[in-house]
């Protein structure tokens, strides 16, 4: 397969650079009689959008996605869908004098040392732009896995040095940050003001929980569930960590607490994270990435041009002082990409399968 | 693919169960003109093998591995390459009380749930013996790769709390923890014998670095060169979290902190590990994964029957009490996979791309 | 992969009905540099568009199709090249009668069964519509080949029982039928005549031609050239058999017959079709397929609606008598695509691989 | 996936050269609890192991098949099954010659200039020799497919120019050829011994039948199931062509003659060989292939060393007077393989799927 199109019998190819007429994906796969509209993808794609909140990036884009093909008086044929979003707000002349330079810590050295040439504008095909299509692409499968009792809920679980206490899913909507801990909403606010006063940045890190599976998901050994997540997750621009259950804690963690033991009444923990030799438990699953900050700064940065000059790098226009706030959609979206594909494959090769031992709680 | 082939044009494709006659790998897509031994596998599977330290699983196998295709006079045919190992120590009745019970943490539960049989004799499909066949087949990659000048190591970079303060690559293979802090090493003894005598398990972090890269190597978007480590070390059984560059650190990083800049000397540090926008830099590449505390342990633990019935489970037989100990060269065996099947990928696309832009030392 | 994306390295996926809002594609590892514009893609579309003769359908469309990423200052970037085409011309009404009948050898019966749904207008998915894209996305693998001297010519050689005798390539392009026999084209003409009048249609079989190849295409053992073609042709709407060099005529044929011998002034025949052991040999590559008659006759046919109560079926709107005249352009895009994917591929694995064995003429 | 990888959720790996240890398989995605033995596999692997008759290569092989993995108590656990046949009769000596030099029609130019380097031995990856782990592989998949009612049968359907008249399914394993027409068998073997006698060769043509279908199968656009069968059955040594249904006989054949009306009672023919827009009618699949004549001959035949200069040569060891012998198996395998992977496909997408149109007979 290639670059642009993740999944085996769900799957999702997506086109579409930051300043190009449109983004577009094409999604195979989906079982037909699924009821399906555009307002069905609009939502999730809003959550997303630049301008809700006065910390994300000032660019007012419509992000109005259309549905072309794959779907008949209200519900999916089982054909490929098309889905389409024109790219309404641009504004080509804020990157023209990136044209020849790199800006540090973006694609743009990478992407020219891979194709030799580059579209300059707004980072192109590097842009964070493409993941309105995954976000768009991932409504489908979390429409038909609700269908299936299976949910997917993000939230935003540190920014910067700040780490929330507690989790009320109510809250998550209710601020800008998808946090939901309300306790930390002003510190967060006050500190987002101080980064922006100062021109700089800083990472966060995303938790994202799918509730309501079923114990089976998941292909040993190279296409385990968790590591068809992590490379979901690790695939969405600025992620630089992924972690499935207690993640990195279970470095120190020894084997008598680490363990979930089970009795008839169900799993005592869940510090698996739901996922167990690659496969799902049953329990909820739980990964979380980290997202590095922005590299687009008022601040000046050293760096080169294309033909290896020493120069100064500052990016005026507009840019995302906190990434993370915005990652929270995709996240799920990738979530409910990944689950969507392991659900037909485990049902496509074990319909048959008669199981008597007894499903636990998770 | 199916779930037990990994790789594009690079592809691997393995069998095996603990228990069963052999362990298998099918790898498919190694030009041809590489010269190719058994010597060359035998090297690594022999540092992962266990009987290697008085720490890890005291189980006798041979791990011989033979060349069955793909190998003539010595140099590689560019068609497939058949690899076997023969299972000669298995010790099937260390694991007859085990049919009808399922151990915490462990796959047992989740392999019955998806397939509703399972090989129950040491995990069947689950068990680490199948990455021996990983091992073997990135040893193919690995020496591929050094033809090209990319070479990669891997060390343990913490274990339970004891965390290294200095690498020196020479002193890996001095010690039975893949170690590179000399000082650090009778810590970690004691805390192992304490560790045995309590009869539990700890977990460890092993760091991966590959150096030698040309940038380039990475296809955007869902397989960008990050995204597919994570998965491939993702797979790796016991891994529960992946980091590329500064990981989870970058959270709580600013801007101006985490990016790196670039001169034209060379960049100016490393925080994106090697890869920007998913693609290689040139620049080292560094990844670091968790491995969890085994869960077969001498110290009961509770859990169900297959018929959903409470039990306590004691596990007598052969266990590693820190299986992160073992997973260096499983680690190195897989970015070596990645990078073999990226640099196939790339050049295959690419090979008439002329670049201007110099290339940045690390 | 999916059923709507095909290739391996050049991959094109994609999306549309007949009555749809639109047509689209996916074109993915296109090399950068390529110098790329919509004209370029216009004229192959241009040549498939119904209307072009009087005995092909008389459907008005105007097929206009647009690239919406992946190419930055008229050349591609290597990034996912998104294509467009807006169905103007639908006439719905013509098949409102359709709803819940089975027009007999259409797959209307066959989708039904195997999505339970179906957009009944035009045959959905199951058009010849959707090779326009097919068409859009083989023009980009032409151009690109071209740069390396790889042409693809098609052409009638049969059309009912009429045989052609000879072929002139200049021919081609003088006729409504892509025949290369001008003495022929009367003959077809009387015989188009005739069948319209009768409200009747007949098949056709369709040469296609790819000179100036290098050996060493095709990727054994599965992804032999020849089954990649096969699966290409096969692939496209109404066709039931596809030949490689003599076909089917290889029964019939002694080993002496059948053998192209070789001598230093190159091969001395050519009956393999510029294949063997599924490599091409740097002979042109001739393949053949059979394309059944159209099904959408004026000429009534049992049939049953979807209860299994059986009816007669007439089909009154607009249809090809010969769906043979419009299969060159989609052949010649078929074996293009197939042609790309494998030199990229041969290119991937093989780069650095030296022969000292001339290359013999074809 | 890779050139020695077929399928998507069932999929087949091979390796294995003529003169090798071994020949080897990896088959994936088999359902788990499906009964499994030696024996199953052995019998077809015997119907095509030479030395059955007078008239095939007189090559003795043992072609013993052992299951190394992914069965348990007799029953697959759904986890990858590794197979292998040891090479026990290779006679190097015979091939000695050949090193340096091309035989005509074989593979010896292609996978020279492919790959650089080749086993010359006996054909090395090219040789038939590796079909045999395609027989053991398919026969797993026939197990399957006939637990859901689904059976597959091959034919010879003409010798040279000698074609059936008839077809009594208990002939065909009781006579050398697979010839299902009894009263054409003295003609035959009055042809071989000619040919042989002659020193000469001749090709062959077998037809594939599969019965039990269920309509469904097959993923439009590219993975239609014509398309997948016409690639299994091209990637078949010495095959140039293949057909389904009434394949190039629909060129001249008219509208009214070829569709296959519907009736309540069933179909009234069957002129599509069991596929319609690419997926199963639920009729019986009917496809064909041509095999060309060896070119192993003792008649001397010009060729090129691998210097390019002129050379004759001529094959004294042990060949096959007529490949389509032996090639019945096989296809049948290759049509197993692929109605399997489909069958997979189709419920893992469509498993919801209620259709209340009623199913019609063949």
């Amino acid at each position: 397969m290639s670059g642009n199109t993740f999944g085996k019998l769900f799957t999702v190819t997506t086109f579409g650079e930051s300043h190009g007429p449109a983004l577009g994906a094409i999604v195979d796969g989906c079982p037909p009689g699924l009821s399906l509209t555009e307002e069905d993808l609009q939502g999730d794609l809003d959550r997303r959008k630049p301008g809700q909140s006065r910390y994300t990036t000032q660019r007012r884009e419509a992000d109005q996605v259309k549905i072309l093909s794959g779907v008949f008086e209200g519900v999916t044929t089982g054909t490929s869908i098309g889905l389409l979003i024109e790219n309404t707000d641009q504004r080509s002349k804020d990157y023209s004098n990136i044209k020849d330079t790199f800006r540090p810590s973006h694609a743009d050295y990478t992407y020219t040392h891979k194709y030799g040439v580059r579209d300059y504008r707004g980072g192109g095909r590097s842009s964070a732009r493409e993941t309105a299509m995954r976000v768009a692409a991932g409504s489908i499968a979390r429409k038909y896995l609700a269908t299936k009792g299976i949910l997917i809920q993000g939230y935003l679980s540190q920014l910067g040095a700040i780490k929330i206490d507690s989790v009320d899913l109510a809250e998550i909507n209710n601020n800008p940050f998808f946090c939901p801990d309300v306790a930390k909403v002003p510190e967060m606010e006050a500190y987002m003001q101080a980064l922006s006063k100062e021109g700089n940045s800083v990472g966060a890190e995303i938790t994202v929980v799918a509730t309501g599976l079923i114990p089976g998901l998941g292909e040993p050994v190279f296409d385990r569930l968790d590591a068809e997540l992590a490379h979901a997750l690790m695939s969405i621009n600025a992620v630089k960590g992924v972690e499935i259950g207690d993640g990195f804690s279970v470095v120190s963690q020894k084997g008598t607490e680490h363990r979930d033991e089970m009795t008839p009444e169900g799993f005592l923990s869940n510090h698996a994270g739901g996922i167990l030799g690659g496969i799902s438990t049953g329990q909820d699953i739980v990964a979380r990435i980290a997202l590095k900050p922005t590299s687009s700064l008022r601040l000046p940065g050293r760096s080169i041009d294309k033909n290896g000059n020493a120069i100064e790098v500052v990016t005026t226009g507009r840019h995302d002082p906190c990434v993370g706030i915005r990652a929270t959609p995709i996240a799920e979206a990738m979530m409910a990409i990944v689950l969507m594909d392991h659900l037909l494959r485990h049902r496509g090769q074990n319909t048959d399968v008669q199981v008597s031992t007894p499903v636990l709680k998770g």
